[in-house]
């Protein structure tokens, strides 16, 4: 994310757009610093001082580094969850379902402006202030699962199943890692693509994927 | 790994089985605390400590802490290259060959004594130093591509599926990370069976997994 100056932007108080912007502000800096540098080599300081800022503006913010982390890590399956639910709304077979949220999940960690899927495997992950963020991933995690059974994947195999599918979603943090300039469209299309394969619902054609994109759009 | 008395083995010298054992108990340190503290926050003096080694004895080993990190990477994909190699120089069918190196990849990324895949994604990888875990790593992916190509994936297509294909085996570190206690057999054999649906190959029957494990074992 760009700084803004806020220029053209309709808005209620200049003190909310600007604390909202430095809010902003602290979690780019940071996304830049923990992907970069590292989560434990980054001082709050130094999230500070790169996102133009006095330190105490940032705790205004965020009590702690583990709380930006946490809001960091909360904005990369909140959209997915919010994509979720709008798909339970609307009727359209299991196919075009699990296609669509794949494809939109995998655009989110593809596309965000850091590649913050590398932070999932941080042993600072399991420390209390990230329950919320552990507790939304589950939730995902539990959406894939319930398409996957709804594909007829039996209950057997349904757990270890719906893991090689939100592995194969989560995995676009590795390519990214290796590939920085990777094309996020092909790779999103290709891994819905798989996901359909390996809930066992064949090789997708250009029929589900359209009627999956239309479920998005509205 | 536990630290071994040495008792019972057969050795050429006891100074060289001590040095190969320090060597050792220094690796299992250097993982536990990599994968459990973190690695930026591990001190060389934290894994002597562990270890039950003076920091001298440490540094005759490993240079520095990036050495060791490189030592306990290279041993999460030789193992597997290994494996590529001995069943390049076999007759057996594409499906029964990618689905014996995705099976033995991730029964060692899942069983090792640590997480060690869980470190894949550290800034430090891009250092200098982890130049051959990187290599070996690429290489492991090519014979991947290699596989994928001959179960017939066509070309405009196989740059991602072999992103693809790799991530899914790869991604057992995520799972781990997530179930400590998981079934790796059970992940295993379920993921290798995934690679080959990712592969175009269909479903995997009992027959082509026996012939696969056959393919490992002499």
């Amino acid at each position: 994310m760009t700084k803004t100056t806020g220029v053209g932007r309709p808005r209620a108080s200049g003190a909310a757009a600007s604390k909202r912007e430095a809010r902003l502000a602290v979690l780019d800096a940071a996304g830049e610093l923990f992907t970069g540098a590292g989560y434990a080599a980054t001082t709050t300081r130094a999230i500070a001082e790169r996102a133009g800022l006095r330190q105490a503006s940032l705790y205004y913010h965020f009590p702690s580094k583990e709380d930006i982390l946490a809001a960091l890590l909360e904005d990369t399956v909140r959209p997915s969850l919010d994509v979720a639910g709008g798909l339970s709304a609307k009727l359209a077979p299991v196919g075009a379902r699990l296609w669509a949220l794949a494809y939109a999940d995998i655009h989110l960690l593809g596309s965000a402006r850091h590649n913050l899927g590398a932070l999932y495997l941080l042993p600072e992950i399991s420390s209390p202030r990230l329950a919320r963020f552990r507790a939304e991933r589950a939730e995902l995690k539990r959406v894939y699962g319930s398409l996957v059974a709804a594909a007829g994947v039996p209950g057997e195999l349904l757990g270890i199943r719906t893991d090689l599918v939100f592995g194969l979603v989560e995995s676009i943090a590795i390519v990214r890692r290796d590939q920085p300039d990777l094309d996020v469209e092909a790779h999103a299309v290709e891994g819905a693509d798989s996901v359909l394969r390996l809930a066992g619902l064949g090789e997708p054609d250009a029929g589900l994927r359209d009627s999956a994109r239309a479920l998005l759009e509205d």
